[in-house]
């Protein structure tokens, strides 16, 4: 590596790529000035050559093969932004270790996925592997976590990980839409893909999590341990019910050490309106750290856009220029524990649950002796609306319950004649 | 240094001094751990032996005269936690730099006062001083504004930096009651000290400000440029009004760019209820960015107590066993410019102003021909109850205006003869 420049390629010019691209070339005397550092783009990699991105690419090495700026040792730095769990975007990174090149990337999918096993490859060839764009974008929730809250042992984290969802829910919750015109007002504004369903099911925030959690609770990444719930099912009545309880439905990134387990969850969950993340409104991604000295500590920022994830990369880039390396997920990987994932039913907390019912004598009565039975207790109820003919709605939300105990009285309650619907459940987040 | 272990001498055994020994002592093994190094308390100074901080000082070095620690070649660095710009804290620091070793400090008067020459003096001996838990308690926004947004030009700050003064103003904005009382309540509480003018008349604030402004802005730290105002004068009333016009009444602390100038400010401003940082409540501190790239970028947490501090003290700690260190405010020293204070009315703002008039026919008419004559456009106007006897309030907002333009009409209004008090002028912060 050349003493005062940086020599870097970016593979994968799309809104990210070029962003980087441009931030590096307008910002070259400023990081020179401020940082002693010239971080300079010497070669792009990218599927088409011809497309308009809006910046110039004179004076650049174009590379049609990405994995040959792993092979080139001009290079210092390799940027992967080509994205994708597997494909070029593993290749490249896989050669750039064996090459031991340090890699910058914003790939989710990609450190989710192959994440730990890539964490060993590099550090065996000592390369740093440096992701704070992988995560919640502009935020740098990867520094604040491993450095910032260095001395804490992180209790939980919840999150808000995917601004796609959170502009959805904070526009049902602002216009009192259903789900799928919010989806068309998020898809026309250009913040919901033509196929929206890894930001929607939750798979994108499930990706972040998971990175997260390994880095706060010093354990290898398991994505397929996180329990996934997307925001299709979250209606219009429900975001209603929550205001009036003094909630906000919010899809919700979860971990949570209990006991010996590690608990992971996405799914929309309700938190109280005064808590700092049911501020945390449309495209904003916002991370609660529980730390055992610091408290609550809550970062928020812009989480996706090519601004905001290059600042990101550049930041990373910035910390590689001066030689301030971590490893991947915080410590050695042969030091990162392996946790049983909370088996679903043993989760603990309360919930709202709403059920349909034919407005009969005795519905309640019903209900509330199903809860009984399954020692869940009730905190609140909620009935409104009073109807002969159609299905009325009763809200209620219970005090904290084993979830094994709550789904068996849904169970029962959902056979109840008078219940016209399966019972809808939404956990209820403390916080 | 030795090269797995980290002696470190404590100066000073308040309560963040006890916490970070505390601290130390019970995370010896995690810190080992997980970063591969031991951070070991040798030594410790205080000015009572005897006191029962609740911990034991077996093992450990006691020093009468802090300035000793400089001395022993057996500690490789000083954490300075004794508190004040100058005496015994001054000293030690110097004689620190002046033996080669680094310094982490708590010290915020310190470092606003002496600052940028401590900085050039450390500078100069190639020594690290390190001070996240200077600003913001548990909250690490030095590593934030000068590593996690690194690739930004901040355009412009914002702070609620002082938790006695947030927690005094959430309580009046929760019960309706005056400064004095919220006052009496958070010193009960042990929030306020029994002398508070540091935390209510927004010096504390200042000093923190002007450690953030300089590694912001990329100036040496002024201090003395920093217009000041505390929140004793902060009425039920007007918080009420702000209330119903969609503000909070916060006190902030704002560093921006105004051209070549630079405008540092902490005073009583009203923000939307709907921001961010009208979120920060009680004894909680925050930070809102603007960064070139990122956009807003927000930071909460715990800004004060024994606990949160050491765990920023303890993160310092961390980065210097890893060999982290920055320049002190970000750049080296020569390097950092000097700006142009803001003169006060050049303030381009808008702003919330309370009248308290006889009503009588004529005096709307009066005061907005003064605003008129001024070239300040009224944006809304609340007048409530009316007393022929009694005088009553006006209450209005404004387009943004120039300070000089406000305080010229103000001056004239409050010579009218309906108008019964000085008009109350707050301003409005646009974030």
């Amino acid at each position: 590596m050349a003493s005062r420049a940086l020599r870097i390629a970016i593979a994968g010019l799309g809104t990210v790529g070029a962003n980087v691209f441009r931030l590096l070339r307008e910002e070259n005397r400023y990081f020179e000035h401020r940082y002693g550092v010239e971080i300079e783009p010497v070669a792009v990699s990218a599927r088409h050559r011809d497309r308009d991105r809006g910046i110039s690419l004179d004076g650049v090495a174009w590379v049609d093969n990405p994995l040959h700026l792993a092979d080139d040792s001009s290079i210092d730095v390799v940027v992967e932004l080509i994205g994708g769990a597997d494909g070029p975007a593993l290749a490249l990174v896989e050669r750039a270790i064996a090459a031991r090149k340090p890699i910058v990337t914003a790939n989710k999918a990609l450190l989710a996925t192959h994440g730990f096993r890539l964490a060993a490859q590099a550090e065996e060839a000592g390369v740093p592997i440096a992701y704070e764009a992988a995560v919640a974008g502009g935020i740098p929730i990867i520094k604040h976590l491993r450095e910032g809250l260095a001395a804490n042992h992180i209790q939980q984290l919840h999150g808000i990980l995917n601004g796609t969802s959170n502009f959805i829910l904070s526009e049902m919750q602002q216009k009192g839409s259903e789900f799928s015109e919010a989806l068309q007002e998020a898809q026309s504004l250009g913040y919901a893909e033509a196929d929206p369903s890894f930001d929607i099911d939750g798979i994108d925030a499930a990706h972040k999590l998971s990175i997260l959690t390994s880095l706060a609770f010093h354990c290898r990444p398991d994505f397929g341990a996180i329990r996934v719930e997307g925001i299709r099912q979250v209606r219009a009545v429900d975001i209603a019910y929550a205001e009036e309880l003094g909630y906000t439905i919010k899809l919700l990134a979860v971990a949570r050490r209990v006991g010996d387990c590690l608990e992971q969850r996405v799914q929309p969950a309700m938190v109280s309106k005064s808590s700092p993340i049911a501020a945390v409104n449309g495209v904003f991604n916002g991370i609660v750290a529980q730390g055992s000295r610091v408290g609550q500590s809550i970062i928020e920022g812009r989480g996706a856009g090519g601004e905001p994830t290059a600042s990101a990369v550049c930041a990373d880039l910035v910390d590689l220029a001066l030689g301030r390396a971590n490893p991947v997920f915080g410590l050695m990987t042969s030091r990162l524990s392996v946790l049983r994932p909370l088996p679903r039913d043993e989760h603990i907390g309360s919930y709202y649950v709403r059920f349909m019912v034919q407005d009969r004598p005795g519905v309640i009565a019903d209900i509330a002796a199903a809860l009984r039975d399954a020692e869940v207790s009730i905190e609140a109820l909620l009935q409104r609306g009073r109807s002969s003919s159609e299905a009325v709605p009763i809200v209620m939300t219970t005090h904290d319950a084993r979830e094994a105990a709550i789904r068996q009285a849904l169970e029962r309650i959902a056979k109840l004649p008078t219940v016209v619907e399966p019972p809808h459940l939404i956990p209820i987040e403390a916080l």
